[in-house]
């Protein structure tokens, strides 16, 4: 066999690791009687989203015959797909379904840090389900598909800044204002509960980005490659510029700031990642940092939204960014849509503002599907976990379970 | 060079890092004075099973000219291997040996869940060494080398249920009965230590067994990108299965139970990956933890029989089930042994009357090799700690160690 | 395309994940009050070093028309590279470049385990920013570029021992010994922090480091097959030979030997990992383990130097080791600077008598490198924090944080 099967299967495995490394990330980032609820809203999405994506969420985003917003149902429950069918030349289609099924997980995880510390675990799996028919699948579909984004707009979105982070972000948003704010909110400073954690998260997240970024190429060739080393230098960049931030604002650099700044890193560049050069990479990298930084702030502390743990600020704005700088820098050679058409800063709008309307498009449809979704979720439960509940934490409430029942005493 | 090569490695990288995940898992299951202990027990095998399986275990697995029931001794350290030695055209016999040797890790470190918390580790050490010799190289033979079950019995097994998990889990249940119950078992209950350690380990365990059942295909085809979805449905529908007997048992999720739900379904699929459909591998997910759930509750609280940390109750049982899965679900097309021969489901009894013949076999030489591994092992020493150092456990007793010395004072 | 450019690529992904994987080991056998401090000296270097190889390490690594010593200006900020460009028939210069870049960063990481506890962050961030272009850069030139050591000098260096272990055990060892001691150093017994993450960082470090070594095959071949099993032989040889010592020494195995032993094993692999037998794997894992223990011990005990992690008791030393031992024991068929000459133990003191002066001269540019680093940090900034800093822990001085601002307390 060629090295694309092998290579996207591996891709796939470690996109798979990023969804216990967000939980990680989140488990470590929220509060301690919150640990196991914060994970635990990532990681069920592992078993819920596989179960979906098989039954009909591959069918909907890339089933034979789709049209402008949506796949078919020709391949509900994978039928029609053998081990010997062929995605591409080289591709066995199991292996790509398999990569693609991994951001259909990692998306919805995403969202959970919005809604970390309040919301019920039972309604959280009612909106996830929904929210990954009304939303992901039809999205992937229209960016990836040959539907609306990609095929009619032209918008580029390498590795799924519209389809991953824009969606799971405002989703976020939404929810956040949505479920109103955890008690005590800018009264009291919620503690952070474990900053290695947290480190180990983010490694594990950046690591699987590699995987996500670079097998976005679909092939294990020089654009993969071109792609790997965009995504290391964006986020690398961020990093940096978060911990300069840091220094300036509080004179300390600290590994909170470390890390979320890698993560805006690689959020802005996903959409990026094939179309740039590695010096916009570099600018990509450490303007997203600035622009998820101030959007942090103006989030929690002007407009008072209680985005916990920053799925909007982070992943929402980043993403959004990302796109826009898209269109600003995409190498006339690497544009894969308006061949030798390059960004703003080679003299055209064109790419520009494919890109907005592509990122508009997705408002449109994230918003209207997380609405919808958010409605019906209510016909079945309340979104919201009771004060008391939300006082003694979730993890009791929601799990019956304390993240270390046993940790000093000697038992 | 063709895909092949640098798939199995990386896969062999992966199954590799499921071992040091598995001390995590039955780290943070474990109680918190025996954390050292319980990780110990897992990573040491790392140490000794790759020297074992370099000087002897290959030999004795894959040398050439084998029979019925072992290798030879023809290839003993490795010899007569060089780097363009070739297992297969496309890949070199040191990739299949990467691959091979880590299936001889991680099999023995998962015995070690049945033992926590009371064997001690010389004894343990003496064991896994001899086990190793007469019960795993003789099993890896028998069915992957040409041997009794594969080829004379004709029993399917994709990625190691009779040869992995079945063998460490019934050799888990001997070993709990001969040693007996932890003291105070079944009137106190022993707290759990650390669940974001549980969380990890299934990750990282999840991650590897991509690796695990993909690369079970032994190239980078279509194939292994099937044998990467069955392993991810049936573990992702075993979850799931498990959340929902957990709801209606306890009104909640819980942690402890989606990765245990994970790990059966992973262990479900594991015989049949490569063999069963889609649909196939999300009933074999959900049976299996259905299977494990109450297959656990009896062993533990009817037969009360001390099985600390489910190795029977998860690898055993899901191991016997999934080969009888295979035996019923297995698809006339994806039949390597009895080609255009199906399961039951297609109203053939062969494939699962191998199957079952297989399981036999297995019991017979797990059953016998552990008893006489067992048995010398007492002629060095005693199998359990004294009950005074079981009292202040093993991290102390055992390895002088404390898991976390300091963690509390800023010291 | 061919199976070289994925497999190298996901190598790469291997080896970054190494750099938290130390972070987590350096962090867990720190101190409680340095545990932020540890992993951050760790992972910012993932944040400079990415930019710092971007922008100019990798030109002058192995840029266009480089000489004896350095490469060249010519592929400043990667210019003059496309996703087009080939490093060789089947592998792009960015795949090349992505995995060198990942020696640059774990390399410099390892250094910082000498410092711990009492290194300022702003000299640490300088000095490693000199450090790479007056030391690591020259020398992976001199070493895989066409340079001195490697073409002229004709020294074996298969996977960093030169470029990565000696050259940060040397720069640690003088950072220590200029930094002074600790405070309270051999008067009061440092306690340990947190063992399942020194147990989870070796396992991280252990999978990266097949990456590290199987992908300098730059290929996915034989050969890279070959160095995969001598790094696990290795490896796992020295993991039984340290725990061996402690038993010996203290009656009992521990977890912190078991997981040292490995990286002794690791460290001592790299230079000979695809030039030697696996017979001379297991030789060079048990030597390297007993070199280790002992040198360790001499150098704090005896010499009482405060090498506060063993960055050069473990890596400087296991490098020196493994480079005169990769001279005793090559392979006369594996030698590919010699063809058909092989080790001492072959009766030819040719490749041990290049091994040495290779590692002598890594000493030279090491030992001046550093200095002249030294010297221009301290142009900006003490090397060292104020005793009171030292004392509350680097956690809270240099970054403001705390590992776990909330863990026992539900809050």
């Amino acid at each position: 066999m060629s090295g694309d099967t092998g290579f996207i299967l591996i891709c796939a495995a470690l996109v798979f690791i990023m969804t216990p490394g967000l939980a990680l990330f989140y488990g470590g980032l929220g509060r301690r009687k919150n640990m196991v609820s914060n994970m635990f809203n990532s990681v069920f999405v592992l078993g819920l989203g596989i179960v979906l994506y098989a039954l009909i969420g591959y069918s909907l985003s890339f089933g034979e015959g789709g049209g402008t917003f949506i796949g078919s149902l020709k391949n509900i429950g994978l039928s029609g797909i053998t081990k010997d069918s062929m995605y591409s030349e080289t591709l066995p289609t199991y292996a790509f379904i398999a990569f693609q099924m991994m951001f259909a997980l990692i998306t919805p995880a995403i969202i959970t840090g919005s809604v970390a510390g309040r919301m019920k675990f039972k309604a959280l799996f009612i909106f996830i389900s929904l929210w990954s028919v009304l939303v992901y699948y039809p999205l992937a579909h229209m960016v990836w598909g040959g539907g609306l984004i990609g095929a009619k707009i032209g918008a580029l979105d390498f590795a799924g800044g519209d389809v991953v982070h824009i969606s799971s972000g405002m989703t976020g948003l939404i929810l956040a204002i949505i479920l109103g704010k955890r008690y005590g909110y800018s009264q009291i400073s919620y503690r952070v509960h474990n900053i290695p954690f947290v480190m180990l998260g983010t490694g594990l997240l950046w690591l699987g980005w590699f995987g996500f970024n670079a097998g976005s190429a679909l092939a294990a060739d020089g654009l993969a490659a071109h792609a790997f080393m965009t995504t290391a230098i964006s986020a690398a960049a961020a990093c940096l510029a978060w911990m300069f931030i840091d220094i300036v604002k509080q004179n300390k650099p600290t590994m909170i700031g470390a890390c979320t700044g890698v993560l805006a890193g690689l959020v802005g560049i996903t959409p990026a990642a094939g179309f740039v050069s590695m010096f916009s990479a570099l600018i990509i990298g450490i303007s997203t940092s600035f622009v998820c930084y101030f959007g942090i702030a103006l989030i929690k502390k002007i407009l008072k939204i209680d985005d916990a743990l920053d799925a909007f600020g982070c992943h929402g704005l980043g993403g959004i960014w990302g796109g826009i700088m898209t269109g600003v820098l995409v190498e006339p050679s690497l544009n894969t849509v308006r061949e030798g058409a390059g960004g703003l800063i080679f003299g055209s709008f064109e790419q520009l503002g494919a890109q907005i309307l592509g990122i508009l498009a997705t408002f449109v449809i994230v918003i209207a599907g997380t609405l919808i979704a958010i409605a019906i979720t209510r016909i079945f439960t309340p979104l919201r976990v009771s004060k008391r509940d939300e006082s003694i934490g979730l993890d009791t409430s929601e799990h019956g379970e304390n993240a270390y029942p046993s940790f000093l005493g000697l038992d």
